[in-house]
C-alpha cells in the first residue's frame, strides 16, 4: 500500500472528527508545579470495537497491562490518559491504572473494563490518584465535539506541537472518518520517552479486522519511526470504531477493508512523521526510502539503519553531505545484499542529488546538496537495484538540544 | 576468563615492548594542512605468525581487502598504517593499499604480502600516494625500539590521547611480552570513525592458535565497546607473534595457550577501555557488568543495550541517577529473561548504590548516587539473578561535544 494523505480528504477535529466521539483535556495537577494540561479523555456515545498495539519492551508500564486485559474483549468506549507520570516501575501501578479506569467509568456510566488507560511521564514515581479523582468530574463535563485539541494538548510532554489529524473516505457510499492524535518522544526529568497514539473511526468493522488493519498500518508507520533507538516502556497505539457511519460492517479482508486500512495508514503515517519531526531537539525530519530491495525485511532494516545512525543524524544536523556515513550505516544493516549495486541520493520535495553510484562516491554539487540539507525535511533515497521491495523510515537529526533535554538539568 | 591487568606485570614500549619489534611514526602530509603525525610502521626482525579480525560491515575499506589477502598465509612481518584518509569508497582503493605495502616492503627488504596495511580518516576521497612514497624512506630509517609512542601518535585521528600498553608474563619459564596500540572513534570532516588495534608479541605460537586466541580475546574486549552504535568500514585488530621469547611454541589449546590468551585479553581489554573512555566528546567511561545471566548471549546483549542507549548515555553525562532508563534499555535487549528478578546498582571503584530491586525502584541516596555519577568512570552493575553467566561492555557518555565533533563544522 502506498496511499499518501493526499489520496484522502482531510477533516477537522482530530479524535472527535469521527461520528460518535467527544473528547476533552484539563489540568488536574499530576505534577504540582506544572501548568500544562495533563489529563485527557475520549468517549464514544455507543459501543465500539477496539484494538491496540503495545511496546515490545519486556519492561512495560502498568497501564499497558491493564489496557491489554480490558481490550481482550475487542471492545471499548473510552480512553483516559495522563501525562506527567508514566505509572511504571512502581509496586502499586496496576492498582492505580485500574483506579483511573474506575473513575472514568463512573463518570461515563460504563464498565471499567470498557476503558483504555495510558500514562506518560516520570517513571518510578508513585502516581498520585487524588488529582485525577478530584478533577475527573470536571473533565467528563468538558467532553465535547470541539475537545480534540485540548485532549491532544493534555497528552504532550516535551512535544513542542500538538499532533492531530483526520481524513474522510467512503465505504460503499457511506462517508467515514478516521481521526487521531499522538504524542512523541518527550522527556521530563527524570523521565522516559513514550509514543502514544489514539485513533477513532465511525466505520463499522469487526474487532478482528480492526486489529488486523491496525497492525498492518502500524508496521509501516509508527514501527518505522526512531528518535534515538530507545524503545519506551509505555508505547501504545489504539483505535476505537463506533460504527456510526452506517457502512456495511467490515468482517473480512474485502475491498472495504483495503480502503479502510489505506485511510488508517494515511492517518498513522502522517502522525508518525509528525512524531519524528518533533523528536527531542530535532531541527529536521529525516526520511529514508529504500527501493528495489531484494526483500521487504532488507528494505526496512536498511531504512531503519540509516535513520538511527548517530553519525548520519549529526551530519544532517550540520548540513554535511557525508554520504560515506549513509553507505556505512547501510553496510551494517542485517541481511545479505550487494553493496556494489547501491545508489544514494539526497533529496528535497523538489530536487535530488546523486552522491553515490554502485557503492562508490561520485562527483556532485556540494552547493545543490547543501540546499537540500538546509531544508526542514531531508530525504535519503537508497536504490538497491536488486529487487522490487521498498520501505520508508522516519527519524530526525541529533542536535545539541537532544543532549541538553536528556542530560543537562543543571542549567 | 576474568584476568585483569593487575594479574600481569606491566611493561613499557607499547608495540615495541616485545622482542624483535621496532616501530616509528612521522608526518608525511596525507592532509596538507594538518601538522600531526600521519604515517606509522611496525617491523619485526624475523618471520612472524599473524592473525586479524575485521569489521563486520558489508562496506569495508580497501586496506581490509588487501590485508585479508596477505594474512591468508598466517604470516606477516610489518604494518604500514596512515591516518587522515581511510582509502575507502574510491575506485582505486585496492591499488593504493597495495602500493603502500610495496613501498614499505621495498624499504624493509621483505615481500609486499608480508605487510599488513590499514588506513583511517576521510572516506570517499582518493588517497594521494605521493606523500607516502616521498617519506617512506624517512619512516623506515626512524624505526627503533623507542618508536612505539610515535607510531601510536601517528594513527590517532581525533583521539585526544595515545593508547598503548604492554604486559609481561611467563610461558614455561620464558618471559614473554604482549604489547599493543589502538586508536578509537575519532572524526574528521567528512570522516568516519574507525577502531584500529595493532598487537605484537614475542611468544612463539602457531598462526592457527594465534587466530583463535585473538578471536577469543576480541569477543570480550573490542567487541564489547560501543561509542555510538555505528560500525566503521575500516575496523581491524591484528597481531604479529615473532617467537623471539624462545618459549615452547603453542600449537594446541594447552595451559600455555590459556596463559597467552589471558595476557592478550588483559592487553586488549585495557586498550578497549581506553578507546571507550576517549570516545568522541566523552567525559566519562561507562562500564556495564551483567552478572548471573541465564546465558552468555543474554549477558552480552543486556550489557551492550545499556551502554548504547542514548538515554542512558545522556543521563550519565548529566549525572542523573535515572535508573528507569537503564531498566528500559535492559527491557529491549533480545532474549527471554525475567525483568522482575533484576537488581541494578550504580558504582564507582569504591562504592555502590542499589537503585532498583526486583525490577522496581527502591529508595536510595541521591547524594551517594551523585558522587558516583560525577566520577570519570561510572559502573552500572546489573544482577539478573537467573543464572551463572556474565559479561562486561564499555561505552561513554553522550555529550554536546559529540554533536559538535560530528555535526557542526560551521563554527
Amino acid at each position: 500500500m502506498n496511499w499518501d494523505f493526499h489520496d484522502f480528504l482531510p477533516a477537522d477535529g482530530g479524535v472527535c472528527a469521527a461520528d460518535g466521539f467527544t473528547a476533552g483535556g484539563i489540568r488536574c495537577g499530576i505534577r504540582p508545579n506544572h501548568t500544562k494540561y495533563d489529563l485527557a479523555m475520549i468517549y464514544s456515545d455507543c459501543e465500539c470495537t477496539a484494538a491496540a498495539v503495545y511496546t515490545q519492551n519486556k519492561v512495560f508500564g502498568a497501564p499497558i497491562q491493564v489496557t491489554r486485559a480490558h481490550l481482550s474483549s475487542g471492545q471499548a468506549r473510552a480512553v483516559i490518559v495522563n501525562s506527567g507520570n508514566a505509572n511504571t516501575g512502581n509496586p502499586d501501578g496496576v492498582e492505580k491504572a485500574e483506579a483511573m479506569c474506575r473513575l472514568a467509568a463512573e463518570q461515563l456510566h460504563i464498565s471499567p473494563d470498557q476503558v483504555i488507560v495510558a500514562s506518560t511521564g516520570v517513571i518510578g514515581q508513585v502516581l498520585a490518584i487524588e488529582p485525577i479523582a478530584d478533577h475527573i468530574g470536571e473533565l467528563a463535563a468538558k467532553l465535547s465535539k470541539d475537545g480534540g485539541a485540548d485532549a491532544a494538548a493534555a497528552i504532550m510532554t516535551t512535544d513542542t506541537r500538538k499532533k492531530e489529524i483526520a481524513v474522510r473516505f467512503r465505504l460503499g457510499g457511506k462517508e467515514c472518518v478516521i481521526g487521531g492524535m499522538a504524542k512523541g518522544s518527550g522527556m521530563i526529568h527524570p523521565n522516559m520517552a513514550t509514543m502514544l497514539c489514539f485513533l477513532t473511526t465511525d466505520a463499522a468493522i469487526s474487532a478482528e479486522m480492526l486489529d488486523k488493519a491496525l497492525h498492518m498500518a502500524n508496521e509501516k508507520s509508527f514501527n518505522m519511526v526512531s528518535i534515538d533507538g530507545d524503545t519506551s516502556t509505555n508505547d501504545m497505539v489504539c483505535i476505537m470504531a463506533s460504527g456510526c457511519a452506517g457502512n456495511s460492517r467490515i468482517e473480512t479482508e474485502n475491498e472495504d477493508f483495503a480502503t479502510f486500512t489505506g485511510a488508517l495508514f494515511a492517518v498513522m503515517r502522517n502522525l508518525a512523521k509528525m512524531v519524528a519531526a518533533d523528536g527531542e531537539g530535532a531541527t529536521k525530519l529525516i526520511e529514508c526510502t529504500v527501493s528495489h530491495a531484494p526483500s521487504e525485511k532488507i528494505a526496512k532494516d536498511v531504512a531503519k539503519s540509516v535513520i538511527t545512525s548517530s553519525l548520519v543524524k549529526t551530519a544532517i544536523f550540520g548540513a554535511d553531505a557525508n554520504w560515506g556515513r549513509i553507505l556505512c550505516a547501510i553496510g551494517y544493516a542485517e541481511g545479505n545484499f550487494d553493496i556494489h549495486k547501491i545508489d544514494i541520493r539526497l533529496a528535497s520535495k523538489t530536487k535530488n542529488v546523486l552522491v553515490c553510484k554502485n557503492g562508490v562516491g561520485v562527483d556532485f554539487s556540494e552547493e545543490q546538496a547543501n540546499i537540500i540539507l538546509w531544508g526542514d525535511e531531508v530525504k535519503i533515497l537508497v536504490d538497491m537495484r536488486d529487487g522490487e521491495c521498498e520501505a520508508t523510515a522516519w527519524g530526525c537529526d541529533l542536535t545539541y538540544d537532544y543532549v541538553k533535554i536528556n542530560g543537562d538539568y543543571r542549567t
